[in-house]
């Protein structure tokens, strides 16, 4: 499971304040903390505030990358501070790119940012038409993003599909859909990744965690092997840890068993 | 969800106890317990002792029947029990038979009782070569056994399939065959079953109980949709009312949010 540490997140009040104070032990105790809990990439999104989110990038990047050695997903709507995020990295892993899609434009000018930087990408099923209604949109897209990152030359296995959870509060045929969707999406490309960010799903309800991880082990059972989640969530890694092991994905459960000697499953 | 409540079963010192010493509070409280924390039926196994085996099944199921209002399964290994269990049974619900299988003429012998006491039946897969050992072995046998079924006469919706969920401590690949097994017993049957037994998955690893209710929601995204387990794990239960939201099972999550008020998501 490549799981993508969502906390460096500017729209969070904590985390904008430590930008503006310039906190540099706050953000390099993050990303520790989230490497140490699992994250196997760091998402880092400054867009807070429009005016100092390119500097912002510049600077909480550079923070990142001292502090762990493992990619960092650069998360912006505006293409300059993802150059910008990316233009900013010294280390020696290969970055990640949140996100590609298809509205306003946003495919023609993230691409030349991939296939420049040689990244991997989030690739968010959003069509022309904005954010998909049914399972059926959510494939169609990603089938579409797919191909046409594969055609201008990106790897299968450097794209990571995420089908955007909306909340079962709000209809409750959407986890179902949204289930299917992981299955058809991995199924039209094995070699590729399907992630997604989970804590929409249980908007509006009580008990939200237990929500999330519970759709995240489902989730896996479907073929979704990436989740935009907070690693800090013990509970929720306890349940990717057993997830892994009863998908094979564990050999003799070592991985397992170790978490649990460690104390991380309690 | 139909959730099969396994507590009242005489392998387990204690209840095999309290049955020797005809403790009619104790299984009047196990019964209704089950009830109260979700099982939808309630199964009876007094196979501790050969000996008493019979009269001990036929005084069980009459205090369960006093105590609450709702299916037993009467689950022996030997037919004469399960009859004896089936005529004693005073009550006005459909009961359930647990379990037929090709073992050693058991479907002979277990069928009639089906016809004659119009039962629901726990179909376990295994064949005249005893336990299953692959993911095709399940879907072949469970395939004869809803075809020798239904063209008995019993309704589809009646018959319960059991994968038989073995431990991934001892195989890494057991999670995923079971998994997959569920799926396409489901599709072959989609008006049927699939239940499982659940704590033999985490057999010898720590944690148990994390890995079985992991287990169980990932079941549950890939077609199970009942389970011979404990109702009385809270835990285990509040994995099961997130999972049936998030499947759509749980119109407006009204189900879900009156767990919550109750403080059984805690």
């Amino acid at each position: 499971m490549i799981i993508i540490g969502e906390n460096i997140n500017a729209t969070h009040k904590k985390v904008s304040e430590a930008l503006q104070a310039r906190d540099e032990t706050f953000f390099r105790e993050l990303a520790q903390q989230q490497a140490e809990a699992g994250a196997s990439v760091i998402d880092c999104n400054t867009g807070a505030q429009p005016a100092t989110e390119e500097e912002d990038m510049i600077w909480t990047v550079g923070i990142i990358q001292d502090a762990v050695n493992i990619p960092i997903a650069v998360d912006s709507a505006n293409p300059a501070v993802l150059r910008a995020g990316l233009e900013a990295y010294r280390g020696d892993q290969r970055l990640m790119i949140n996100s590609i899609n298809f509205e306003q434009g946003r495919f023609e000018r993230v691409l030349p940012l991939v296939k420049e930087f040689h990244t991997q990408v989030v690739a968010l099923v959003m069509s022309e038409q904005g954010m998909p209604r049914t399972k059926d949109d959510r494939v169609n897209t990603a089938r579409r993003l797919i191909d046409a990152l594969t055609q201008a030359g990106v790897a299968p296995e450097d794209i990571f599909v995420d089908p955007i959870v909306t909340p079962i509060g709000a209809d409750a045929t959407f986890g179902r859909q949204i289930l299917d969707a992981i299955s058809e999406i991995k199924e039209y490309s094995p070699q590729g990744h399907v992630t997604c960010g989970l804590s929409n799903v249980s908007y509006g309800l009580p008990q939200r965690r237990l929500v999330n991880r519970t759709f995240l082990a489902m989730a896996m059972a479907r073929g979704l092997d990436s989740a935009i989640v907070n690693p800090l969530d013990s509970q929720l890694m306890a349940s990717v840890c057993a997830a892994e092991a009863l998908l094979g994905q564990d050999e003799f459960c070592l991985n397992y068993i170790g978490a649990s000697r460690a104390g991380k499953l309690d």
